[in-house]
């Protein structure tokens, strides 16, 4: 075992603080990683405050992991000391299932989360980025290309995959017409993924101050969801449209914007159900309404080289570890632009 | 014009009563079709009693017509007098659109519906096949082989292509796993063609007296849908489960089911929407809620000799045209194996 530091929630309902714990000595296939930067996801919030009722205390949060490669077990031979890496929201899962075994370990019946999870292999309990070191075994490690800036890199492992992956699943590329709806986290990566595919696309959101900042990333139109006659002139026009709000709000608005055999994808969880959204919108053009959930690693390094390839980081806004509880107030007023990381040096 | 004769509802509250009315003498494009039956569908009921709020009156209704052809006009090749023909829910289209051009007339923005329509092109209103002859279009009228029996081929116009085309579209064949909701005019056909598609194929019924019936159509097994622990034995196993009840239901129960990438189709527009379906089962699976439309000209053509090929027709029980008012009272009350059919010699 070797010390850690990091910040740690110790309940559901006080802020998180400074927190030492152990991680395991290296495995023959684990690959030590000292952490550089940490993205703020959503869900660390909503997980902190056992929103989701399946949280364990203590808990580091924290999954959009950048470091360097520290040291390396016996058998990794894909990584060396130095080396940029990323850890996103897995750290293991079963290994043997059809969907790990096609890449997909996101749907594996028995993933390992990288915080807030149990490793019944390890018999542990899994600590995630807001922390100075992790050890992760290889297959969950990605390598990042030194063209990338490395802090903006870091939301990449969570918000990033989250769209790039849906986008990809449903084969979007030019000639393609996408929908982003809301421009925070995910949809602000949605929105630069979508533009480098060669699609055309529009940005959904209630705020119109968010239209200037939205073609400044890639969109081609503007849509202020609110206004039902703006809506109505792209009615039947899109292939797909990416849902990144998670508050509950009424589907069918984004449904009928869909050409016949289009699909409205979910990316995030609400609290309460959105509205039962029209079974008619979908019968009768043959629209789909589905869901995705992060990405499968070698998905998730395709992503990363594609960002590489195609200059591609998050908009972000770095804090100090110390500011991560009022950092979280303000991702629930969505007072940030887009993406807050935090300097893992501030907590040395 | 040409006299023509039929039953019709005067009123959403009144019942069908005899009516007699004018057909369009053919145009160059058209076949007259003598009817010999036609079935009963649901949506008949709907529509004669203005539930969805879009009837005009007098209606006669009837989209599963079956005939002989007795004339045909100066530009028609492909169907001669004494052809047998059959007539779904669609009667002409803009023919110009992508979709019509896509052969997905079902999908066209101004279809022509079999009755309870408006033919902009000819400024009439159509009359459904509760009739004893019909003018239509050559090319919406389908071929019917000599090895089906006519009576029983009647409801493959709309029960049967509504449940082919979904099966097709979502490429259900051998190795395939497919439940099918519902064990009515719908869901007998969808057991029917699922099987003979070569899927294994599981019938869900809240009526365990339904299941030796199901299985006799050809459903390998039979999950009481009321039953959890039944329905628990068959989670993250179907590829594709068509889902042909309207009533308002717990969608879920389904969705969990379904693989990861599977698909839950509705094919029946509910009066009040069902219960809102988890966002997080359509995520966390990558799973998709569908709908499907019955299906386009060409793909019904192909389904009728699908049905010769495999020997594939309705379980029906035949009525005289003056029963029909005892009928949609029976089909209410599910009481029906599975398909009412007008035989239409009744009305001479």
């Amino acid at each position: 075992m070797s010390k850690a530091k990091g910040y740690a929630a110790h309940s559901h309902d006080t802020p998180l603080v400074p927190f030492a714990f152990q991680r395991r000595e290296p495995l023959a296939d684990d690959v030590v990683i000292d952490i550089l930067y940490c993205g703020i996801c959503h869900s660390d919030i909503h997980q902190a405050r056992n929103e989701w009722g399946s949280s364990s205390f203590p808990m580091v949060p924290g999954h959009e992991i950048v470091g360097v490669v520290s040291q390396v077990g016996s058998a990794v031979s894909r990584f060396k000391a130095g080396d940029k890496v990323g850890i996103g929201c897995l750290v293991d899962s079963c290994r043997t299932c059809s969907e790990c075994q096609d890449g997909l370990e996101q749907y594996c019946e028995h993933p390992v989360f990288t915080y807030n999870s149990y490793d019944s292999h390890l018999n542990t309990q899994t600590y995630g980025g807001y922390s100075n070191r992790i050890v992760v075994d290889q297959h969950f490690v990605l390598a990042i290309s030194d063209k990338l800036d490395l802090a903006a890199t870091a939301p990449l492992l969570c918000a990033g995959i989250t769209t790039y992956s849906p986008l990809k699943h449903w084969q979007i590329g030019p000639g393609s017409k996408v929908g982003i709806v809301g421009l925070g986290g995910l949809g602000h990566m949605g929105v630069k993924f979508a533009h480098a595919l060669g699609a055309e696309v529009v940005l959904f959101t209630t705020t119109p101050s968010k239209a200037q900042d939205a073609k400044r990333l890639g969109a081609d139109a503007v849509v202020i969801s609110k206004h039902a006659e703006d809506m109505a002139k792209h009615t039947l026009s899109f292939d797909f449209i990416l849902n990144t709000v998670a508050a509950p709000h009424n589907l069918d608005a984004y449904t009928q914007l869909l050409k016949r055999d289009g699909t409205l994808c979910l990316v995030g969880v609400p609290d309460q159900p959105h509205p039962s959204p029209s079974a008619g919108a979908l019968i009768f053009k043959r629209r789909q309404l589905a869901g995705s959930l992060i990405g499968g690693i070698k998905e998730t390094q395709e992503m990363l080289d594609f960002c590489a390839e195609y200059s591609i980081v998050s908009d972000i806004e770095v804090i100090n570890m110390q500011d991560v509880n009022n950092a979280f107030e303000r991702v629930l007023r969505s007072d940030v632009k887009y993406r807050f990381v935090i300097d893992m040096a501030s907590l040395a």
